[in-house]
């Protein structure tokens, strides 16, 4: 299909479509003529995928290209892409380096994950966030250590377990159910936030 | 104490300081003398709520603009601001309706809302969120309906129960435990995921 065609199914403009080339988030056509290309339904899929994780995932480009070049390397069928997209994903964080405690902090959290008998890499990226959340909480008065995330860790458990149990075959389905799953998660905390005030 | 002083306590530069002053984030000073004023502690924990904020909780300036007007006009004993700070949240949420679908992903998501017997405002911005992620999932080629989102309904109620019995009573603590508490949450389910990949 020419770019017209692709843009269509794709729904993003043909400038974004230009723009996505440009940056290489998108394969390159089949070359046609002097400044045409044929593209395929891998395109669509892909132009689909690129807009879902801005838009609803509010991914950044930067994290798109990072979690996309991931996928593209990934063997047909890796069961499990988390953790190139959690790295990926946290280059979307600003440093929070500047709240005091943060190196305390990161010693409560690992010695709390290692309680838990989690399997996390010594350098994954969820480690200095919980850490970062940990000393926030402290730094703003609140008198706690890692055990006041006890509930919400075995509810992560219990999600990420049922996740794994019916990940799909596809690297890019992959990615884009574990994004999305966590945008609906938000969303519940905070429909169940509102619901838990109003009962 | 002079704005020295704030600075180091507050733990953000002067010149931060007095952008928070001109964006009307934070209260004026007590007028001493002509460009001096008096600060208290006040002022201290208002400073150290919007760095954490912006960097741990990755909120917006629009966004926290909103959440601390809301502080403010806070009745002194108000046990709940979860309705307000969905909303300022959602103000840093890209328009994602683009994404076809839509329309009809927000009757299912109504509809499974009805279903749990969640008392949450026709207008939560939850809702509408909850319908993109949907929408999103099933354009990217999965065929699910909202009952997908099930064990995540079930997850975040169970927590949001938790968080409500312990509320703080001052409406500053309660939105930062709010924001940081997701943050963790968020932290903990891409942990989880990366321990149930090895696992």
């Amino acid at each position: 299909m020419r770019i017209s065609e692709l843009s269509r199914q794709g729904g993003a403009p043909v400038a974004t479509i230009k723009f996505y080339l440009r940056e290489g988030l998108l394969p390159p056509g089949e070359p046609t003529a002097r400044n045409q290309a044929d593209y395929s339904d891998v395109h669509v899929a892909r132009v689909r995928l690129i807009r879902t994780l801005t838009s609803v995932g509010q991914l950044s480009l930067s994290a798109i290209r990072e979690v996309l070049a991931a996928v593209d390397a990934a063997e047909p069928h890796v069961r499990d892409l988390s953790v190139v997209l959690n790295r990926a994903m946290f280059t979307d964080q600003v440093a929070a380096n500047d709240i005091p405690g943060g190196d305390s902090a990161r010693r409560h959290v690992d010695k709390f994950l290692e309680g838990l008998g989690w399997q996390v890499q010594t350098d994954s990226p969820g480690r200095q966030t919980l850490a970062h959340a940990l000393a926030a909480l402290r730094y703003l008065g609140w008198d706690v250590d890692a055990e006041v995330f006890l509930p919400y860790a075995a509810a992560a458990q219990t999600l990420a377990r049922q996740e794994h149990a019916a990940l799909p075959d596809e690297a890019a389905a992959n990615v884009a159910r574990s994004v999305l799953l966590g945008v609906a998660l938000t969303a519940l905390r905070q429909l169940a936030r509102e619901d838990a005030a109003a009962s």
